[in-house]
């Protein structure tokens, strides 16, 4: 075991601090990751404030991690050190299960070990995240980054935009599609990046107007205001795909109203009730409403390889981790174009 | 245009009497049928009732339709005096839009001509059902009815059978899968007994201990009592498909807790708002939730052989048309096993 700077809430009423931790000793098919990046997601901050009512303190958050290795397992020879590498949301799972088998780690069927806050079966107690100097990590769940990116806005790919290309993926939106995303935050930009990158014809839907000029900017081909009922029935029943990135329980009725038949509606954000949904809304056209969670190390590593070739980052601001409190506040209120990252440099100073 | 008798509601809150109807003169495409049997169904009531808010008086219900063809059109030489046919929900459809040329009439982009309280293309007005002596009936939209089959129960199958049917065939129900069937009335028999012949593992999930023995002798392997916490928790993530057939607003948690990963739950029943969802059921084990509606012409002729070859039909109680009235009352407290249809015969006497 050895100790590592990390900054971590205490209780989920408290700011972030600085904190020591403990990461366990390299074992034969690990691999050491010297933190150079961490995105911060939504997540973390319902992680910090017990939101989900299953925080455990400290909380060491953060999953959306770049580094470079400096040291590697015997056993981890797929890395050498100074690779760049990146960790997402989990660090292990169980190997065996069905999910699992099919390279769906983050459905494993005894339960993902989560990169924070998860079930540390090395040293006991709990898994600590991204904002922090160093981690160790089992070779299985480290992806390699391509070099040709802006290596900070990569950061967020491990989290909001594996999230958003695993349903694109799995529900085969393909060249000529017409693609709606709804919600331009983390998620639905990098939502609107891929599904342009696919090919698909991506209409951003939005309650707000002021939106439209960065949603193109970012590949949408146009933007759908929902809360103009004549756009709305001028778009019904014409979209195959619709990404719903919306973090809270909402209305999907209207939204339902634009897929056509046999189209798919998956939600990537809202894990609390949603609104009743009529289920004539689904009957009438055959329609679906399916949920996905993250993606599995193998897509992950898909996805970074196609960011690779399409030059593909999110759209970052970049802070310290002492700013890290104002910066979770800032998330809450959706200010932010589109991710914070932290420089972990300034950890070192902390 | 001929006068034929029929039975029909005059409002909305009158019980059906005698009443006579117009039908069309045969046309080169059309198809005259003499009608045997007609079923009848919930639908029937709800627009007698105009529950739908979309009903027109005269009301003539009845889409179950089985009868002998008596004159065939000169472009309609598939079929000939004396066929065995069966008529469904439809009788027309626009032919032209996508929905038409995949075979899947009944999601017709600009409207499907439903077989009563439709719009009708030829008199105007709308169109009038089974509960009739006779109907007419462009050849497309009629049915071949295999010879083996106990006539009388094959009504049931153009309406509960074909919305039974159509969703497992659409999510590929095959062989070794555990299929749930949620609720036992005139669909869930016939769902219990589809998933059974495609060989299923087929589990009835009900609320009622007492229909365990009725759902074991229909085809069902086990019954899961919905109520019983302990009893769910042992089956769940464990179906790969699950068809609702529950017919009004529900709570549909507790069965998105059944479905495996990737599992696929089908509304046949609710055609109304549905309790909220929680995201998270969806959202954790990929799962996914879509509606069905009846079936296109296609399928519900390969339905029909498909029950030709494996002997399937409803389960049946036979009644007099003069006793429709009594059987509406007794369908809505679900006292029928499981399928009321009229012989009719008994409307000559009428």
């Amino acid at each position: 075991m050895s100790q590592v700077k990390a900054y971590a809430a205490l209780t989920n009423d408290a700011d972030l601090v600085p904190h020591k931790i403990e990461r366990r000793n390299i074992k034969d098919t690990d691999v050491k990751i010297e933190i150079d990046f961490c995105g911060v997601c939504h997540s973390d901050i319902h992680q910090v404030r017990n939101d989900w009512k299953n925080s455990k303190y400290p909380v060491v958050p953060g999953h959306e991690i770049i580094g470079r290795v400096t040291e590697v397992g015997s056993k981890a020879n797929n890395f050498k050190v100074g690779d760049l590498v990146g960790v997402g949301c989990m660090v292990d799972s169980c190997r065996e299960c069905d999910s699992c088998k099919e390279n769906l780690e983050q459905y494993c069927e005894n339960g993902a070990t989560f990169t924070y806050n998860g079930v540390d079966k090395d040293l006991g107690g709990h898994t600590f995240g991204g904002y922090s100097e160093q981690i160790i990590v089992d070779k299985d769940f480290i992806l390699k980054v391509p070099e040709n990116l802006d290596t900070k806005a990569v950061a967020p790919l491990l989290c909001a935009g594996i999230t958003t290309w695993s349903p694109l993926i799995e529900w085969n939106v393909k060249k000529g599609d017409k693609v709606g995303v709804i919600g331009l935050g983390g998620l639905g930009h990098m939502g609107i990046k891929f599904a342009h990158a696919l090919g698909a014809k991506v209409i951003m839907i939005t309650t707000s107007p002021s939106k439209a000029e960065d949603a193109k900017s970012l590949g949408a081909d146009d933007v759908l205001i929902s809360k103009d009922t004549e756009e709305m029935k001028s778009h019904a029943n014409s979209f195959d795909f619709i990404l719903n990135t919306i973090p809270v329980g909402h209305d999907i009725n209207p939204y339902l109203g634009l897929l056509k038949r046999d189209g798919t509606m998956v939600l990537v954000g809202a894990i609390e009730p949603i609104d009743p949904v009529h289920g004539g809304a689904l009957v009438t056209g055959r329609k679906r409403v399916a949920g996905s969670l993250i993606g599995g190390i193998k897509e992950t590593q898909e996805m970074l390889d196609f960011c690779g070739e399409h030059n593909i980052v999110s759209d970052v601001e970049m802070i310290d981790i002492q700013n890290i409190n104002t910066a979770f506040d800032r998330v809450v209120k959706s200010d932010v174009k589109y991710r914070f990252v932290i420089d972990m440099k300034s950890l070192k100073e902390a």
